[in-house]
């Protein structure tokens, strides 16, 4: 498990992510994306209630550093990272293969522990330390936006700007993904079922 | 992260498990646990839809083997653990931080992958390798029963024989968990619901 050794906890904005809100009871129809002044991202009240995706620990878009033994030993410090997306976009991809319009992403952060309680080994979620979101929703340019909620925001404008902009979240997200925009070779039931309804990108 | 290094993958039965069923459509009123024969639990159809408790990986009752450099290495497998409880459960927990009667718990093992696609460390989840379930139902005898399911069983009698017995269990269930008879202390949404609710047990 070299790979694991003080990895550089980077939970990647234009990872597996994806965030938006769900708020059923106050969104227009459905349990889709909610936005304040046009194109704001509200913050979902209730994502942990949503269809849960797939769970990563240490997830970085870079290799780790390499193991200087020179180096003063890091402090060990785990991610993990839980995506979970709306009921009703769910239901739709199961069906189809597809994200329908209005779908949201949420990518919520926790830190990890070990050896607490029973637990004599391995690692189990603890804190939250931070929530990302993606939508595909046709009121965007090109169909996606993507936002990180800062703290406790209730609601977060499209990434656009520097240091992470925008550009490099499309850009990855088109890239690297297995469908569509989304990273659903890392979400095994999703992987299933994209590939027997034959919209997975070529190479997955 | 010496505690991972060739950490036995040992999903606990015992562990923050909980396996049930959940085929909404089938069952009587609610989402709770189905049964054939009285009391053998029929595997949950529709457990992905339920509601994500959290995650782990190589979560293990045991302290992992010491390290011995003069032993052949050990092939590097690691095991994701994701746990689902049914939803009215859930409804029913987040208003008084306890488990009502017909309970079920889902505990689902998976492989994880690494340095595939754009993933360079770290880990994620893939393949699916085991069941398991918990269930508080008033129908056995102390109120709580403990299932693995083999294979693809469409549906497992409770746990009461070696080499797993339904006292180990039990005893673990009783001893160790932070609510109830279930590890509340690992599902970091719930801990905060349960000492809000003052339902923690002592020590915790």
């Amino acid at each position: 498990m070299g790979g694991m050794k003080s990895a550089a906890v980077v939970i990647g904005l234009a990872y597996g992510v994806s965030f938006s809100l769900g708020v059923r009871a106050q969104q227009a129809p459905g349990d889709g994306p909610r936005y304040v002044n046009a194109t704001n991202l509200v913050r979902p009240a209730d994502y942990r209630e949503w269809i849960f995706l797939g769970a990563g620990l240490d997830m970085a878009y870079n290799a780790p550093p390499s193991s200087d033994p020179s180096s003063s030993p890091q402090p060990e410090r785990h991610t993990f990272t839980n995506v979970f997306v709306n009921p009703s976009s769910y239901r739709s991809f199961m069906q189809t293969g597809k994200w329908p319009d209005r779908t949201i992403f949420v990518l919520e952060a926790r830190d990890s522990g070990s050896e607490a309680s029973i637990n004599k080994s391995g690692r189990f979620q603890a804190g939250f330390t931070g929530l990302e979101g993606e939508v595909k929703d046709s009121r965007f340019p090109d169909g996606w936006a993507f936002f990180a909620f800062n703290g406790t925001a209730e609601s977060v404008e499209p990434l656009s700007g520097e240091p992470l902009a925008r550009g490099q979240c499309v850009e990855c997200h088109t890239k690297n993904t297995a469908v569509e925009r989304t990273f659903v070779q890392f979400y095994p039931t999703l992987l299933e079922v994209a590939r027997q309804k034959g919209t997975l990108k070529p190479g997955f």
